[in-house]
């Protein structure tokens, strides 16, 4: 078939594809937005890592996420758990209950059929702990040294709440930024688990379905829920900032009120790194308005795994769309998305 | 969280994962049954490539697939464009005009972004051709030596057409064996595209979107259509064997009667494959009730693309369930599952 569509404007430059360009940070950004989304996505399709596709009996959420974790088994988790959870969470973050799920495998040749069996069971037990059915698949084998392990890919459905309307586009200056629990736990337990640095820190995943905090929070606060978000790869900061450029917005958070265990502390000071740019895999923000924040965080804590839940910040009115962070002493930095990729294969 | 769930019955019990289990046939019929389905499917499951969900509007078809072919360009095709036509073909095997997909790519570090964007204008045609929106995905990228450039996972829905019931399980003696064309293309173009063989052929992939086919045998023969395979991996006699198996039938095919080009049974020869066994991107088998059997072959002639659609063989009472071809001269041979994997990474 002869195509008369013309080559779209594609920006993105680099000669080839870097580790950076997964990260979630500025470089995916770029790769995303720049060739990806030109070719595939209809232009102006706001980014989000859920879909929605418009039924005859409501509204369908659709999401997959792609899962190379290395190592597959950590403090916390696996890969097959997270396969599940990312998947479900992110329907979760489009305001869909998880309906069902379609995983497919990448194996390479020589994998151990013991650590297969220990993912399908992680996948299985995930599954259920998430309500959410496994209804098909697909595998395939590459040789040896094609892969690493054990690649796993999931798709899933949910149906979307008719009560939500979520969108960046609803953001508005006053409305509050709440946060499901402490930050930085998933990203820093994989660094540690590499066993590349010397660092001993009693640390887990935060991996976990987080379809009951959302459910709870649009049971108490649905009128005024404007945008919920996972921050996982590229953390708190990368999501906020790309609230704050999709919405148009300033997003300035209270650097004091920001959860982090004294262990993600300790290990973001040695390396270098800022929490707000770890990945999380069971928290979320919520963008709530101001006269919904209290009955919204009430909710949140009432679920069990919610009672860390917080308000971390606001959005105000901004000549440019940035996030700040004020200390209590008055002072502000600015908060940047994820520059580089100081933590490759973190989902 | 613990879990009370006792491990389920596995009967898979090879040390390890090899290419094999990936090619479609025996071995990952022993993978996916022994192995996966246990954990993660409810038992008593029948495994189609596609899925059912049902929803207040009607019923949704699922479904996902992996893509790892090798080399990923290839006369009539790429990796992209398989990714696309695949999983839009498993919608219209189940019965569903494909409506939405999403992509998650394993990118390799150092893939040059010219072959990125190639695969991302390729999957852009076919969705178009094939009338469906890519919606969403993921993109993950893996170090240099941890993938082969570039995988792609697809998953898709679509609504199942109210008209059709398809089910191994409804097909009985006397049911007549249908195939959209000739067999084989896919297969041995990869094949010779590798390079690995001195033969010369002006053979292309016959990947292409299905739904216009199924669409035409769906409005002329919908209630005598019984069960829809497209034979992609393990080839025509993998899918039959699977048939005559879920089905407890005989099937018997027509030896002479199955389409195969010139180029696909001399290169068959020559290597001492059969081309039944040999994986198909673009052709579908259909079992029809024996009185809807003539219309249904009219309609998949008039449509573009469909003009070689033959009876090929019956469905006959079985005491076991096989696959026999019967030629002209009376002799009958058996025609096996694939064993083995003479292709690997053929999609």
């Amino acid at each position: 078939m002869t195509m008369s569509r013309t080559r779209p404007h594609v920006r993105f430059q680099d000669p080839s594809i870097e580790l950076a360009h997964g990260a979630g940070g500025k470089a995916s950004r770029r790769l995303i937005e720049g060739l990806i989304a030109p070719y595939v996505f209809e232009s102006g399709t706001e980014l989000r890592d859920v879909a929605e596709v418009a039924l005859a009996g409501g509204r369908l959420a659709m999401t997959a996420d792609a899962f190379v974790v290395k190592p597959r088994v950590f403090p916390g988790g696996s890969i097959g758990e997270l396969a599940v959870n990312g998947t479900a969470n992110d329907l979760a973050m489009g305001g869909a209950r998880p309906l069902a799920l379609v995983a497919t495998l990448i194996l390479e040749a020589g994998l151990p059929t013991e650590e297969l069996e220990r993912e399908m069971a992680a996948m299985a037990r995930a599954a259920e702990r998430a309500g959410v059915a496994i209804v098909g698949g697909d595998t395939k084998v590459v040789e040896h040294g094609k892969a690493d392990g054990l690649y796993i890919s999931t798709a899933g459905i949910g149906l979307v709440d008719p009560r939500v309307d979520l969108s960046a586009k609803r953001v508005r200056p006053g409305d509050q930024v709440l946060l499901s629990g402490p930050i930085g736990d998933h990203g820093i337990t994989i660094l540690l688990a590499r066993g590349e640095i010397e660092l001993e820190a009693e640390l887990t995943s935060d991996t976990r379905p987080l379809w009951p905090l959302v459910e709870a929070l649009i049971e108490a606060a649905a009128p005024g829920l404007r945008w919920l978000r996972d921050p996982t790869r590229g953390g708190v900061a990368t999501a906020l900032n790309e609230l704050a450029r999709d919405a148009r917005v300033t997003v300035v958070l209270d650097d004091e009120a920001i959860p982090v265990r004294p262990e993600v502390r300790g290990a973001c000071e040695i390396l270098g790194l800022d929490p707000l740019h770890i990945a999380n895999e069971g928290q979320f923000l919520a963008v709530v308005a101001p006269e919904y924040a209290d009955a919204a965080l009430e909710a949140l804590r009432r679920v069990p795994g919610g009672a860390s839940a917080v308000r971390i910040g606001a959005i105000e009115e901004g000549a440019r769309p940035v996030v700040l962070a004020r200390s209590r002493y008055g002072g502000t930095r600015v908060i940047d998305m994820l520059v580089g990729d100081p933590l490759p294969r973190i989902c």
